[in-house]
């Protein structure tokens, strides 16, 4: 996020609109406006511009304000404003003869912020002005990022060092990193982050307590500059663990009157605070169960403790058996968070969002897209994705996602008929909800390059992007990612582009097959361990014997997961012929020798992958080899250095699934090559 | 270790011996025995003897003293003394017109103090003197202990609390639970100790140096009074990490004059010091290799250093190479300690010993024993035996391994013909060398009952028996330990010695099948995980396929583990047609349908012992039912509450293991049995 300097005929054509820019510093976001394009403007055009906070009599200059801005009063442009969603924005130039003029302008103070970013990135992206008018609004309301940052330091699944906002069981003192952060959030359209993880252990329990409160101020108050609203993850036992209550129960009075007086506690140090993110009878982590209640219960209670302040609860429903018996075939997680969740839908107050993952198990790789966005219909609802790489390669690998994501809010559930997608679902256009959007889990820390493997970075971007606006192609995401990054070089932006675009397509290929999921190491997730979690707790299994594999999610003869889709996808789904190849192990159970669409056997098509997987993974290597001397070496070295590693582990997850399914099937590879 | 108040007959019967005792109280050993055997007559006859220096003119009396103590001068039983080894000791009873005395005499104060354990133990299990005289001596020099804690008061491989010996990286002021321990291990003939984990972590590489030696000097002070040696676990390349040297180079003159500097200051502060255990060039262990040198460059060095004072290097061979590929097939870890120790057969010191695992693997419920036994011929030998329970249900199953301790001592490995067993081999008789013995890792804690599981008592008194006399059998000395703990009742006696006797292949019939080892979840070794191992960088692997599984270890066809014997044990572990049933998958890959000696199939053998096995553990319990009332009620509990934990895991481990087998062959159990 540096800025450079412009070529000659850059500055040339602009350089008299940014000698002179306008804003009102109304608010601390709009200071951090002012700030954000003087300092860019410095380095673009290699002087400081004059700020004025009235408007001069002529131009040129850039102004900038909000939609309520008397300046604004009769550009004609700006009437559209009114059309665009809270944080939208409209960037338009005038007639010469009121005195050439940029004007970016926006429904909010963060409208403004983000008006400043686009305004920015069209000239360091030397796309030029030519474009303007733009105007933009995102349909999501909350575009979220979650960090699972432990006040110890470590981050829950995270491969970019440690955390930034804590060291020590302390928060840190010196926010600097924090604010490059918000201020890289801000620049992506991100207006909400929940600053510690879901699994709330006990030293991060005390957060919303007067002990840490004004720590926690100090770094909302970072945030709030950018535009960024401040969220807690919260331990629904708090009123026991640190209030002293006998009880947790959501009906309790006393816990009632607790988790109210925690909510006066924190708005009084961070009056625009937004409220409790909340990990629940999932995965061990106590929860509204144990009083015999329900989500309902549990979420509507914090969500009236937060009501009269503006907060809200995000519940996630990331609620399954964790202490499922392998051998029991009847209970399959995938069902959960349906069964869970859709008898509830209704119940829940309107300051309460669900926060559903993308798919019912837990981020793999390849999975259906969670059946609750289209059963839902009275419940407002976000998506949760990951960009930290749990499964995905964990940071070692090149695994750009939005390609994923991409097919995920493009999912057509089905629920008012075609073209229900999952980004209408949690927009809450669908079903005409007042609040939804977007959550992910962050892939940064403190690494000096934030996610350790360069190109992830382009994951981070390629969230922010999204969940700003679901209808970015991921081939305009990624050209605008490198652009950014690396400049205009076309063999650099054409390459990596390349690269990103079939990363997560290759990454499939020499992983898990055909939507199975799991074959990982348990625990930490890395590198293949086929059995890994197959006789397990976890509810995580592929069945593999010597005649064939894959769970039987059908209706008929299954655990009936498929049902839990609106047709046609439940049909679809629901019977091997008609499955996609990609998702054919996640609904059926088949033999080793049952045809794919693509004309391959199961097995066969299990070996052709693999092979080809760590071919590709080399190729990959290979194209960045010719960036050379184009590249920052740096960057050009540690992304090669992570290739490598790339392609070592590419290899033992060929072998090892290749020689598991040998060993298993007793059918050897059509075209003899090596397993062992 | 306590002593119950006898029958009022036995009183009667020795109580005028044990008024008077006489003993001179020529050393700190003789001294322990004098105080022995004061509180045990005091607890046992429920009154104080009267204790004299000098043999007074007429008994009755109990008299102690060495061999050459005038006292004994002209009692012909004493004569034998000189035909037992250093340790050995006579129990005798002298003619009553010479005043009715019982003698206990040693050639050495140890000796006398095992002399006086045996006379107790005669009368705590009520045996009495009427078969007195009694000759004993240990053809074991050394019967050793090697205790696997760490300076943080974590035990590698313990499950029975943390470390006696160390505390948050400290060693413990309060010496009372080391001194109880130096006196168990004393009463059953224990005479040597390392105090810290072969593995040589940071903080326990300086327990040789300055900071550390006053406080192991005042351990040594503890188990001297017990007539066991102090030796320390040794890191090899202290000289770089504490010595501020560029290399550990064993020919390094520098190197040499350090480690001789060493060992001056550690004989300053423990006269008696007993020498360095070390494991070198193992799993990560720092070793000679470095400097292109080999073991015994690298033990003869520290042997130098040593010898002056007397001290010994006790040299592991548990060396082979960890980071193995699993996909080669040609390396096998099971040769790896005689390919790298017997080509430098002759080469070692005189005070060097290596020290050999039982098995060519890593204390596996069931391998062959290590060839090395009957390979080397011109170097001290000791074998190490596993007290804590690894691989065997660590301290939560009863695997009582006297049994298979007694199949290894037992092993014939006809090095010099028939009858050349381990025993002989480590005791130095079969090849006339001057050291040689046992050694075992410790299973103790700072658990109340010392071993986590009230049973595990057991392996730690029956390993000391064993190391004194390896011809007991398994019924004798569990016998002596049931009675010793619980008493005469015949329920007990005959109930807990059928469950002990039995557990180690109840165990063994749960868990991986014929010999083939290692199907357990890496790490922390607990539990059934089949192909946990199998993928591994460890050199473990069992090769199962959908048509047959094991390891081909013949010279023929094999990796030509099996060549490493000697005949005739090398045919007969060569050919699966000779090799015995129990060993058949670690020497050879056969398919599920081979039948095995018994009648059985390998498929069918490995469905009916592993639902015999969970049969046989639930009847484990109750058996232990049957005796509530008999034993004290919290050890009753404790016994009972690890019963439970063993059969919960006995079925994890038989249908874990059934559901691969099934899975992986197709073929059904011919009873019908529930396979999952």
């Amino acid at each position: 996020m540096r800025y450079d300097a412009l070529p000659d005929e850059a500055v040339e054509l602009y350089g008299s609109y940014f000698s002179q820019i306008a804003i009102r510093e109304s608010s601390v976001v709009m200071r951090q406006v002012r700030k954000e394009l003087v300092s860019a403007v410095e380095s673009m055009f290699g002087r400081k511009p004059r700020v004025v906070t009235a408007k001069p009599k002529k131009g040129p200059l850039v102004l900038l304000a909000t939609a309520d801005d008397p300046e604004l009063a009769g550009l004609a442009e700006i009437g559209r404003l009114k059309d665009l969603p809270r944080d939208g924005y409209i960037i338009c130039r005038t007639e010469q003869e009121s005195g050439g003029c940029i004007v970016a302008a926006g429904n909010s103070d963060a409208g403004v912020l983000y008006a400043a970013f686009h305004l920015l990135r069209l000239l360091q992206t030397e796309q030029g002005l030519d474009g303007l008018p733009v105007a933009e609004g995102s349909p999501n309301k909350l575009r979220m990022i979650n960090q699972w940052d432990n006040m110890d330091g470590s981050i829950e699944r995270g491969y970019a060092g440690q955390s930034i906002f804590y060291r020590h069981d302390k928060i840190v003192r010196d926010m600097t990193r924090i604010r490059d952060y918000a201020r890289l959030l801000a620049s992506v359209g991100i207006n909400a982050i929940s600053i510690n993880n879901v699994n709330v252990h006990r030293t991060e329990t005390k957060l919303i307590a007067a002990e840490w409160l004004p720590s926690v101020a100090k770094i909302a108050d970072v945030f709030r500059g950018y535009g960024v609203k401040l969220f807690l993850s919260v331990n629904f036992a708090s009123p026991i663990e640190i209030g002293g209550l006998q009880t947790a129960d959501p009906l309790d009075k006393q816990v009632q009157r607790w988790w109210k007086e925690r909510a006066e506690d924190i708005y009084r140090y961070i009056p625009d605070f937004g409220g409790f993110l909340v990990k629940a009878d999932s995965e061990f982590r106590p929860g509204p169960f144990t009083y015999g209640r329900d989500h309902a219960d549990g979420a509507n209670m914090l969500a009236d403790a937060l009501e009269p302040f503006g907060g809200i609860v995000i519940w996630r429903c990331f609620v399954y058996n964790c202490q499922q018996d392998w051998r029991d075939r009847k209970t399959d997680r995938a069902r959960a968070a349906y069964d869970h969740f859709l008898p509830l839908d209704g119940k829940f107050r309107d300051n309460v969002i669900l926060q559903i993952k993308n798919g019912p198990m837990d981020f793999q790789v390849r999975e259906p897209v969670s059946p609750l966005f289209g059963g839902l219909k009275q419940t407002n609802q976000m998506l949760e994705l990951q960009i930290t790489q749990e499964y995905t390669g964990q940071q070692k690998h090149v695994c750009y996602l939005v390609p994923q994501w991409k097919e995920i809010v493009g999912f057509d559930t089905y629920a008012a008929g075609e073209g229900s997608t999952v980004a209408k679902a949690v927009s809450g256009e669908l079903n005409r909800l007042p609040l939804g959007g977007m959550a992910a889990v962050s892939n940064i820390g403190d690494d000096a390059n934030w996610t350790g493997h360069p190109l992830a970075q382009a994951n981070l971007y390629g969230y922010g992007r999204l969940s700003w606006n679901p209808q970015l192609t991921a081939e305009q995401i990624t050209d605008e990612w490198v652009k950014l990054t690396f400049g205009d070089d076309p063999d650099v932006t054409e390459t990596v582009s390349g690269m990103l675009l079939r990363s997560w397509s290759i990454y499939e290929s020499y992983t898990a097959p055909l939507g199975v999921g799991w074959m990982v190491n348990p625990g930490h997730h890395y590198g293949p361990n086929v059995d890994g979690y197959e006789y397990s707790k976890w509810g995580t299994y592929h069945f593999a014997d010597s005649r064939g594999i894959g769970v039987d999610r059908t209706t008929k003869t299954g655990t009936g997961y498929a049902g839990q889709y609106n047709e046609p996808v439940a049909s679809l789904y629901g019977s091997p012929g008609t499955c996609p190849d990609e998702l054919l192990l996640f609904f059926h159970h088949v033999p080793y020798t049952h045809r794919l669409k693509s004309g391959s056997t199961v097995i066969q098509h299990i070996y052709d992958t693999h092979f080809e997987g760590v071919v590709q993974a080399e190729q990959l290597k290979r194209e960045w080899l010719t960036l050379e001397g184009k590249i920052d070496p740096s960057v050009f070295r540690e992304t090669a250095e992570r290739l490598d590693m790339q392609i070592e582990s590419a290899v033992e997850w060929r072998d090892r699934i290749n020689t598991y399914f040998y060993r298993m099937s007793g059918i050897p590879d059509e075209r003899g090559r090596t397993i062992f």
